[in-house]
């Protein structure tokens, strides 16, 4: 008989302290009476990862990333430590594994390495042995030994990758919602909770903002086609697959509404309408390691147009920076920066057979008297940048308007 | 010309914040200018050790070695990655290693294991490298990838294990006293730096109580033959040499008086004096995980004899539990346990050569009233074990009687 192997993330806010360490616990021990095969994948303990940051902070501004690795991975460590303990209290036998231990062996980027490849040998002699495995998430070892970490929400990325190395029948995303919601249950309170969704549906959620899972280990989950199952560590009830194609009682037109509040617009006035000077803008920001998103370059009537985009908040005022200076090289016009912008975006894969939906998406915006200030498309989903002070509003009027409520 | 190598070891109390770290950075970089090689060992910050064993306590109390192995070293690995940015923001290269980094091979007995290979390759390459290396003090890793630990006071072992295996010129301890003193200065304010020790004087001072380094680094110390020198990190001054011979101006017949008041006395009384008895006492004593200092056994001058020891406060309570079942099972008498003693012990390889030595100290103690209860010699130390509440008068006479305060 097929012995099922399921992987189970478990996030910082899951393991925040001993109570969670041992409900958690409680849970695995569950599934292991189902007679499941079990490997489970831990974050740092709650704010664990920031505080150590800020630690080090106290000591360089500009840490050797080299050194950041090393000493972010001590808290997964920790993690992976008190867990197993938690499960021998309860009978069980359990294993903790560092990611150099699990055999995931990344590239050198330290901070925001990129698996390589997982050698999973020992993790499977030890399930072999009946024991659950816990293996330390967001980190792994570099061929020549050094430890890794693979950036922010990697402990996701280590779940999707073993659940692919591993042929799992099963990755459970555990997190402090109960799954993917039609839009940020903060904002708008009727929001839904979603029972599937697609990668590709996802994939735009979680690069649009929604945080409930690493946008790049939705794309390895996608590559893989790894079922992966987002649910509460609070409640027992299931949550969201999110799956390759989502069987649905009707065709939906759009999943679900993402809200960005931490962007800026930045335009570049009166831009000369030749071939590379965009070209030069944007490697000149790239160059200073700015990430720039939405990028919206108005057709030009005369020799000159403007160029907006918007970046990170944290970023804003280096780009700015960088933007004057190259502002004066290319003799453009004004850089102006506004930082008063939200981002509205709906995504769906209903949308690609269904025209209209983003004139219906700015009528609505309209009839509410909402200015939109930028607009950018995808296959699956329109956005818009309008004034912060309506998101409110613009969140409630489409989440309804396209029947999310019901 | 020969390029000296030092290695330097920082305790718990030398990084216990950043400020401290920082100071250990500027240190290590001055001997750095002098054009030195440097491999340099860290303990966990201050209290981190204590700390995670009391957040493993609120999961189990009897927690799983290994896994507490796996908590534990997060603490060493944090202090590495710490310094080297500090090293790093002084403008000087260096890289830190985890214990498995550094290839310190132990075996697989996990909270006490005993290092049994180094694979210094690594280490040796980041020298040639010109930088300064930073190793994780207190732990290790088995052949089978396992982490381990080396006991309370580990990290010493580190520091003189790799001062061997590197061939280091001498090996640095670095605390935050000033070096080795004649006697405890918190009890005895005439108390005397000693410039230097022999490792025999040292081995008894360490394990009768003095808690400037762990005996058994020592030991190693001893076996090959390294050069020590204990030292304040929060002074320039030079400290205490721990070397084979110590030359003296004269000489001096004991090095040091060590204070300890952490034992409890127990006496079974009217044991039958016959083979095997005392045998099966420290045998059930020792089946039980309680170690046995001092033991003294009367002449007995009828067929009953009584049997005194000392063991560590903290494990009388289970002792006495354990040798009430046995002194029935055995038909001995009474067990009777003293809390309220204090072993005062005098060290020296200068009373080797010099009888007397000990009759001088019973009647020190005697001239001033202080009885004593039970007594215990070995080559170069002679201790007695006395009311708790004569400890300073005790220390403080003999440290003048046998000329220490000069």
């Amino acid at each position: 008989m097929h012995r099922r192997l399921i992987i189970q993330k478990f996030g910082g806010s899951s393991v925040a302290n001993v109570e969670r360490i041992q409900n958690v616990a409680k849970r695995i021990t569950s599934y292991k009476k189902k007679n499941c095969d079990l490997v489970v994948v831990v974050s740092a303990l709650g704010d664990t990862t920031d505080e150590l940051i800020e630690l080090s902070q106290k000591i360089t501004t500009d840490p050797s990333e080299r050194e950041l690795d090393m000493l972010l991975a001590t808290g997964e460590q920790i993690s992976v430590a008190l867990l197993a303990m938690a499960i021998h209290k309860l009978g069980f036998e359990a294993i903790s594994f560092t990611g150099a231990q699990g055999g995931i062996i990344t590239d050198t980027s330290h901070t925001r390495a990129r698996i390589i490849q997982i050698n999973a040998q020992k993790i499977k002699e030890e399930l072999q042995k009946g024991r659950i495995v816990i293996v330390a998430g967001f980190q792994g070892i570099t061929s020549n030994h050094d430890i890794t970490t693979l950036g922010r929400g990697g402990s996701d990325l280590t779940a999707v990758a073993l659940a692919k190395e591993l042929g799992a029948d099963e990755c459970e995303i555990y997190t402090d919602v109960k799954g993917v919601y039609t839009t940020d249950p903060r904002i708008e309170p009727k929001a839904k909770k979603l029972n599937a969704i697609t990668y590709d549906e996802m994939l735009e959620m979680a690069s649009l903002g929604a945080q409930v899972m690493q946008a790049r280990s939705i794309e390895v989950a996608k590559k893989f086609n790894v079922p992966i199952h987002v649910r509460s560590s609070f409640s027992p009830q299931s949550g969201t697959m999110i799956i390759k194609e989502a069987k649905r009682m009707e065709d939906v037109l759009i999943s679900g509404i993402t809200i960005n509040k931490h962007e800026t617009k930045i335009t570049i006035c009166d831009v000369p309408d030749k071939p590379g000077v965009a070209a030069k803008i944007f490697k000149k920001l790239s160059d200073s390691g700015i990430s720039v998103d939405m990028i919206v370059q108005n057709v030009s009537h005369t020799r000159k147009t403007d160029i907006s985009f918007t970046v990170n908040k944290s970023t804003s005022g280096k780009a700015m920076k960088v933007l004057t200076q190259v502002a004066r090289k290319l003799r453009t016009g004004e850089v102006l920066e506004d930082l008063d912008i939200a981002r509205i975006s709906i995504v769906g894969v209903g949308m690609k057979s269904h025209p209209g939906v983003a004139a219906k998406m700015f009528e609505i915006l309209a009839n509410n008297k909402i200015n939109i200030k930028m607009i950018s498309t995808s296959d699956i989903s329109i956005s818009c940048i309008i004034e912060k002070r309506f998101t409110e509003t613009a969140v409630t009027q489409l989440h309804k308007s396209f029947g999310l409520s019901r």
